[in-house]
């Protein structure tokens, strides 16, 4: 089974030039200036762009969440993937309390397979860190699952000490894994919602109260303070605030392997929203915030400071999830749906607007975190060898988001209404066409489980 | 005419990869697992890597320094660079007092026609910045030349000052060019100068007393904050310190649009050469630094705020030239050679060492350097539309450096008796074997001139 | 001759305290908790604060600047001062171009022999820094100047280089004395009042961008770094912006010896003034700042990176002479005047505010600037010994700033309408009353010379 | 009861001047230049400096400590401590599990009264941070205790979380309070312990690896974070590496306001002394650390980024206590002695080193701890109504530590044979002799309770 691209302009996170592409098997197998071959399918792609298939290196799919189950399970979500130009998911696999890494990754991998038309991998989110589940890290890392996420915005029984911190990022590193972690300070958190609560201050528009930047900057300080120690690697996930960027940047300059992942609702989307009669459809964590953070997000997007962009799809529906929280914010599920539109967004507020050229925009959303999450070069670039995943891109077409483009099951979009300039035309998984102008044609099920690479310094 | 390159590993600044690479009319024309086509000449690269030709962006040719004229002309100096991996120099055209920068290009141009083994590029280092000056660097850019050096080590009449600085920078941004500077501070290294001859303290173990890192880092601070007026972008030629490369940081922190280049010999040679009866052999601006100094140079390396390692190779001999100075310093021209040793001691201190990636490797000597001067993609990677420069790079040899593997017409080389890791095997241009372990195929007079595009943010 | 002061509370820039104080002979010769000698003059001081009388280390009276002379000579400008409780001013002496420091200081005692009300001690001011000066510098120590000011702000033949300056640096420090510094770059500020100018935009309201903080910061950084080649202490006149403050606390940060000086208006007035119609009023160099500079510089006091707040005075009419530069800024002399209003501005602003305790008032109205330029203790406190001047201050009074109440013979106050809670009631020289309740008592020519003791570190 | 201190020079933290002093009734009376009145008792101080009576506000006494007493009670201290020139001891008052804080000050009261020589206050040391201890601080502050103490090295049940430490600032400020903090990250040094002890590395040569400074650093910067989000002052007790107080002077750049205390024996002793064959005796937390440590601490010193120079004197014996710990150091007590050579100590090394000026000695070791710790102007200076505490110091006599010098219970001295310049030649407790070149005139119980003002910003 062959198929040749022809006339697109190739981009990778370093390249762009005008080639064709061959595919064979599902490979990237010529890629030549003029390939005049015969192949079973040939897609011309003049005036187009040729991305590699982009890498969402944070979603939860089909998981409870704060009492509630997201909307979207791998089927649905993935579909959104696939249409937004997404043909990699790496998914949070939910350590329970009690329970085995083993257990996690087993139930998501029976969560995915089957389901998923794109092709997906695992973290391991951890719910606790015992010598048992250090001890089992070993046999994840040979099982593919390279990277583990702990959360420092849990409390009491979920508080995880700088002890068991450092002994998460020393096992990890000795097992040639990376740690993850979701960096607001829980213990505070908890002071700030209770007296929120006390005062009656349970509008969504109290929420930025009680997760201010400077709980997420002291947990991400904290963070890298034990990894310095440990020697190891570390990935913030989800940063929002130019108060936690700045510790990521005090940490780089030492020369410490900081990586940073932000997401497109931190860079087009602000805390403003929360004033809206609605505004419980925005509730995500960290929360929103002011628009000058989102300007130096955008700078140390510039300066090299932040690696990857991810969406944290974590999809409800506004009606009888979200809306629970109209009196008290605390009752809304945490999270909206973002899978599809990543692409389009980062390239509409990002190479559109002159911000970052477009081999920048291949590095945040595909190579970078292919390769931090070891699933380089098979995804994250378009090179001999590599899975024909692609993304014909339009750069200079205008979509208008709203429930209408939404594929999420989720009943509304937290971008409905904005224009972005830039989106797939076609997209491609090992060589099949899943995607073509926002509709699917891939099938649950076709994506494939992507062991990943130990962890090494790119 | 086309040539094959089987089996090697192709690493660009981003890819690593195994595929074969079909030469035609000495560029890429494809690349594919397994090219089976008919070439004129087909070469098997089993277990080498195949890496872009290197860009230095750093060399002194043919030109007079102190007094004396440089031993190697575009001919010498390029076949070293060739037998080193380097099949791009971008060479310093040095504008005369007086005189116009059409006037140093035609001349450079000149000197490099018919002579050079490898392709050229150039930047015109300004010797004064007047409004003749700054009106010519439109028609500069247009003829190919987008970089303009200015020195800050100067004094008198060659004190160049901020108002002319700011002005600088503000022609080229919008010409579309960009500004780099050697950072010293020459007014007060004149007056250690004076002190020191004063003092009679004229050995050259007292170079680094003329030339401390304070001096350094202040020049490089002030052209950062005036480039910063400008809105400019900055490359900062020649950074030798911790001191220095911490404004840099600094800068880049705040979002700036900063590159700083090192050279090999500032990471693996250190002041106590001066020490030496021969010390004079090692004099060169900025110079030698303490140890330590290197480890910060790495470490920025790994952060990404050091972009680019180039040679600064401007050679003399010591008998008759260097050794003029071994009374009094100031008496020996500044530099040595180093244009053929740079990408194997970049390799055997830097990837060999476990310091950075190959890709990383790459990026340094050939992608960024080649981005930055408006040369890429037609080098700095290998992508299908470049040309056919290449490494055919044996990362496992163990080599001696000497006077004998030398082809620096320089009667020494500094780096003496070092063992390094990693070296060329091979080196194509446009396809054609120019050298092949350590002799040199090439021929005068078959380099081209690489006309620059426009700056652009990469 | 004897006073006895009853009652009061003493304040220092450490001591609060209730006490009597006895002066004999103009100096403070006892303090009791009651004293109950018999005095010549008996002064109930029941409510009131005493101060040491303050010292305003930033003065510029009978002056030639811009064409213009001041309006105000040591007579006038220092019963302002008297009615402000400034007992003491440190003048700028201009050493003219060509001129000896020894002629500066003749003629300016010559300017204050005879006429001034409080006494005084100078600055040298250079236009230039040529061996001949340096060579007078001990002398001028051992006369009792031990201060020396260099503008960064001149360009052409007023431009000093960074060797001058390391060697002024230097032999200041060599001599016991300490360099102030004007710190902006006067290179880029001719550039861009050149472009201002040939853009017609000439309006007062343009006033800050031919002198933005990035000016200021630039040349901070550039005579901090220089002392500290020099290891020699550096104190920065007229400290106006963030930007620039920014700077001092980096350098103090490394443990460098870095005094900061800022003026009552950067504190209390905004570059909002400049769009008034009658704007010009408030020319002054740095120049007036968006109103967030100030709450940076408020804490920058608290911090104790500021050390000194000095008036600036530079007295000039509206009429005839502000006036002048309504249609071009550059046309207008710089400065205006605020000797008389620096004390009460400061401790209503600060003190009565909130931001600072009444001893840190003391610290920066009189103890600290007479600690560094040697005028301590015989100034700068109220210890027995010192002389005996002071300010019986009413913490509670308030009063409304206008040209009514300044003694300036300015024809306008920059202050004008200004409420401000405190002033001083009584105001003693060397135990005699010589202003009281805005009545100046003091007579010209009862002020003394100050020779200043050489620089140690507080 | 009348006391005349004749002919000796005063030194404050601001002033230094020639006077006499008068004492009545155990304040100061009346300062004078020559002061003839008839007195009970005339001390002849020519040639002296007259300090005011040094203020220790760190000593451990009469406690238990892993599992040991102190061998000084307050009897035994406090004749050290006036022997060396402190009046003033604040000792923290320890709450014990379970107890209040009510019952911790009425046993140390108890500890105290009849037993201490000199003066004393309390911070009180919370074991916990419950809602029954936040309620009790507005009692305590009432009583006279306004400083709260708080151990970040403890862990399991002793760890304190940062909702508690959040809700502790907040009821200190709220109560006009502050809190001081040992800042250890506990978590992290019980995995060290238990590391060094499952690889047998027991020896007190390993101590510094179980506490290295990032482990202190992070827990400063922990604790300045919790304290910025509650507005509330920190007073950082033992600060001893450089890491630590770079995190403080951030904080103080930011305008937060942070005081730093270190001890004499993080200047003068370094980590080499746990080499020794009885380098056991030097254990105290955090540990000594190697010499360039004490050059940032004594930069941070002159910078004004370190306030106050404790003791933190917990005196133990080597034979029967410290040396339990030569097979295992975990088991020797924490601390040793230092209450007498503190004063001596920060003269020598600073004064008569040249690195501080005398007023700073007495800002450092009398008048900072006085007015952060609400003792001013009762202790800390020498002004009229001040407590007549003094130290009639010979700067020029030199000594030579050792335990025959010493006044401790404790069988050794860490400071043995070291040579120190300045020594106190007299004390004064309110007039009275107390100490007379290192003989204790006092008597056990003569100390009086001082009840501390609520916290303001100096």
């Amino acid at each position: 089974m062959t198929t040749l691209i022809k006339n697109g302009t190739i981009i990778t996170a370093t390249d762009t030039y005008r080639a064709d592409i061959l595919v064979k098997n599902g490979r990237v197998c010529e890629i030549g200036g003029e390939i005049s071959k015969i192949a079973n399918e040939i897609i011309d792609a003049t005036g187009k762009w040729v991305l590699p298939g982009a890498v969402d290196a944070h979603t939860h799919l089909d998981v409870e969440c704060d009492g509630m189950t997201t909307v979207d399970d791998f089927e649905s979500a993935t579909a959104a993937a696939a249409a937004g130009g997404t043909t990699t998911v790496i998914d949070y696999a939910e350590q329970v309390p009690g329970g085995t890494l083993a257990g996690a990754l087993e139930k998501w991998r029976e969560k995915a397979a089957g389901r998923s038309v794109v092709d997906y991998g695992f973290h391991i989110a951890l719910s606790e860190v015992t010598p048992g589940i250090l001890g089992e890290i070993p046999a994840m890392v040979a099982a593919g699952v390279t990277s583990f996420h702990a959360r420092l915005d849990g409390w009491g029984e979920r508080y995880i000490h700088d002890g068991q911190l450092l002994e998460l990022f020393e096992s990890a590193r000795g097992a040639g894994a990376i740690v993850c972690l979701h960096a607001e300070n829980g213990d505070i958190i908890r002071t700030y919602l209770g007296r929120l609560a006390s005062e009656g201050k349970t509008s969504v528009r109290y929420l930025p109260e009680a997760r201010p930047p400077e709980v997420e900057a002291q947990a991400t300080a904290r963070a890298i303070s034990i990894a310095e120690m440990a020697r190891a690697p570390i990935y913030l996930s989800g940063i929002s605030s130019a108060h936690a960027i700045e510790k990521v940047k005090a940490a780089r300059d030492r020369g410490q392997v900081v990586y940073a992942e932000t997401s497109p609702h931190f860079l087009v989307l602000t805390s403003e929203r929360y004033e809206d009669p609605d505004g419980v459809k925005y509730t995500c964590i960290p929360p929103l915030r002011p628009s000058w953070h989102a300007d130096v997000l955008w700078k140390a997007i510039s300066s090299g400071d932040i690696h990857s962009i991810g969406s944290d799809h974590r999809a409800f529906h506004y009606a009888g999830q979200k809306d629970l929280g109209k009196e008290d914010f605390t009752r809304a599920p945490r999270g909206f749906a973002g899978v599809q539109e990543r692409v389009s967004l980062v390239h509409s507020a990002g190479v559109a607007a002159g911000r970052i050229s477009p081999n920048r925009l291949v590095d945040l959303v595909s190579a970078s975190p292919a390769k931090i999450f070891g699933l380089f070069p098979r995804k994250g670039t378009l090179a001999v060898g590599s899975d024909a995943d692609m993304i014909l891109f339009d750069p200079a077409t205008e979509v208008t988001l709203s429930k209408a483009t939404s594929l999420s099951r989720s009943d509304y979009t937290p971008y409905e209404g904005m224009n972005v300039r830039g989106a797939p035309w076609m997209v491609l998984q090992r060589g099949k066409v899943i995607a073509r102008e926002n509709k699917v044609h891939g099938r649950a099920g076709q994506g494939e489980f992507l062991p990943a690479a130990r962890f090494s310094v790119p």
